[in-house]
């Protein structure tokens, strides 16, 4: 089993987090939690999201928050842009990063974008290169790569074709999304060999969710071959809102402790990662599945 | 990463998970939830404890749930077994297997038994012989080897000396217990390097509790090394009942689930098994931890 000295760590809560949250955090809240993930050493926050509020209500203040938050020198603000009308926005707000994103089967793309896989495509090869012109990085996000609600298996070959077009737009990283959470590590390890065989690993990210408790399992299969960067969220905030206890994203909590354990370096402090998912599931109202916010909580860590 | 075409899974929620539990179930709901999870399909069920009943109050009703269940053909029935008084009974209510236990670390191993590691073994031994006499096979669980609540690290060195002794006493496995929940892939490799160059893979298990995340990453670890027996507790159920959202043992839902999708073949089926937890949990009173069950309900499985 492979292990690597050390990871990057791409923190999703403000943005993939709070998308899904039932609970509304005022604007300033959202600041208040931003500024707190900004001093736990994560080097990488996606804040934000510059998709139309008609679509994603709880993140109509993008642009107030993209520029109210204390930027921390050496860490890496992104946000979700879909197309050119949100990078204006996006470059308003003096993102760093600008996240384009699409799923590799039809029907999620449609039921998500409103829009078919290839009427995607051009669209995010706007806005990734206009982005790169204004000196931000870029990241896609690849969803149901892992499995489809619509269409169950997503083809190896679909996920490759697409994969290449999006490396042609010079993304500086892929983003392979677990959307329903049902990911497993050997199925991590054959998609991760037919990608790596044609990409190079520092370039691809790996993002689960945690529906079936799967997330941590998989990442130890994806670090076996090779891959250093994670999607987590704190306190593993999102996921259905309306489904208590259902998991969202990947606990980055989680992921540090074990890494710590494991002698991985993350360059993030567990303490300070740990209250600011306390801070957030009192916002959020309910109680969060990071399984060492609820064992810290249960050993008193925080009185 | 070697992935085993099959697996053995141990359950262990009527005994390791029930004696933790704040909740107290009548007899005859213990008898009806062993008897429903002897239908799922698993090979092996840990009904309760023979301990007196002064030290585990939850199960002081051993006897009379070991004489009730309806027994399947091909289903091994345990129980723990302290000593040769808990033998006699246990042989009364026609236990198939005699589980043992001690601890790694001598301070767990005096806080648990109230007798250092010394005193402990020939009690250990009187019982596996006896037991073995009546045909009964033998478990050991040593507990802590992956950490101590009061010593942290037990040394490798003194993990493979108990273990010797306990090989010695021909037991027929030898359950490692992670009993903080704080096991690490890296560690459990470790360990299983050092007791698989002594022991046979075949006679060992892995007793995982899922307290900060890494039952299922540490068993993809171990099976990794070869090791193709775990323990797991129906629903998550165990862990501090006045640790809300603590997690006890690994879900044995949530490692059926992986090995499914992984195409490892455990003989039990998920919905029954489901099923079995969403009933254990409403005797429990409290969310279980199990990811798989909180998904299935949120998905409305059970409607």
């Amino acid at each position: 089993m492979k292990v690597p000295k050390k990871i990057s760590i791409k923190e999703v809560g403000p943005r993939d987090g709070l998308q899904n949250e039932k609970a509304r955090l005022s604007t300033s809240d959202k600041i208040t939690w931003i500024n707190m993930l900004s001093m736990t050493g994560l080097s990488y926050i996606e804040i934000t999201s510059f998709v139309h509020p008609k679509w994603i209500p709880a993140l109509s203040d993008a642009l107030a928050v993209a520029k109210s938050i204390e930027r921390k020198p050496g860490v890496t603000y992104a946000a979700l842009v879909p197309n050119q009308k949100g990078l204006e926005r996006a470059l308003e707000g003096r993102i760093d990063e600008a996240s384009v994103f699409m799923s590799a089967s039809e029907t999620h793309n449609r039921k998500n974008i409103n829009k078919s896989i290839s009427e995607t495509l051009p669209i995010l090869k706007a806005v990734t290169s206009e982005a790169a012109k204004a000196n931000l990085t870029t990241r896609a996000y690849l969803s149901t790569v892992f499995g489809c609600p619509y269409e169950n298996d997503v083809p190896l070959e679909q996920i490759i074709r697409i994969s290449e077009t999006l490396f042609d737009m010079e993304i500086d990283e892929l983003s392979l999304g677990d959307t329903i959470g049902a990911a497993n590590p050997v199925q991590v390890q054959i998609v991760l060999e037919a990608l790596l065989k044609r990409f190079p690993k520092e370039k691809i990210a790996l993002h689960f969710h945690d529906t079936r408790g799967m997330a941590l399992a998989n990442m130890i299969a994806a670090m076996d071959m090779g891959i250093t960067t994670f999607d987590g969220a704190c306190g593993g905030l999102g996921g259905c809102p309306y489904a208590p206890g259902s998991s969202g994203n990947a606990a980055t909590d989680d992921l540090i402790y074990m890494c710590a354990q494991m002698g991985i370096e993350t360059g993030v402090d567990l303490g300070k990662l740990l209250l600011a998912a306390k801070w957030i599931e009192e916002k959020a109202g309910r109680q969060l599945p990071s399984r060492n916010l609820q064992t810290a909580k249960s050993l008193d860590c925080f009185s």
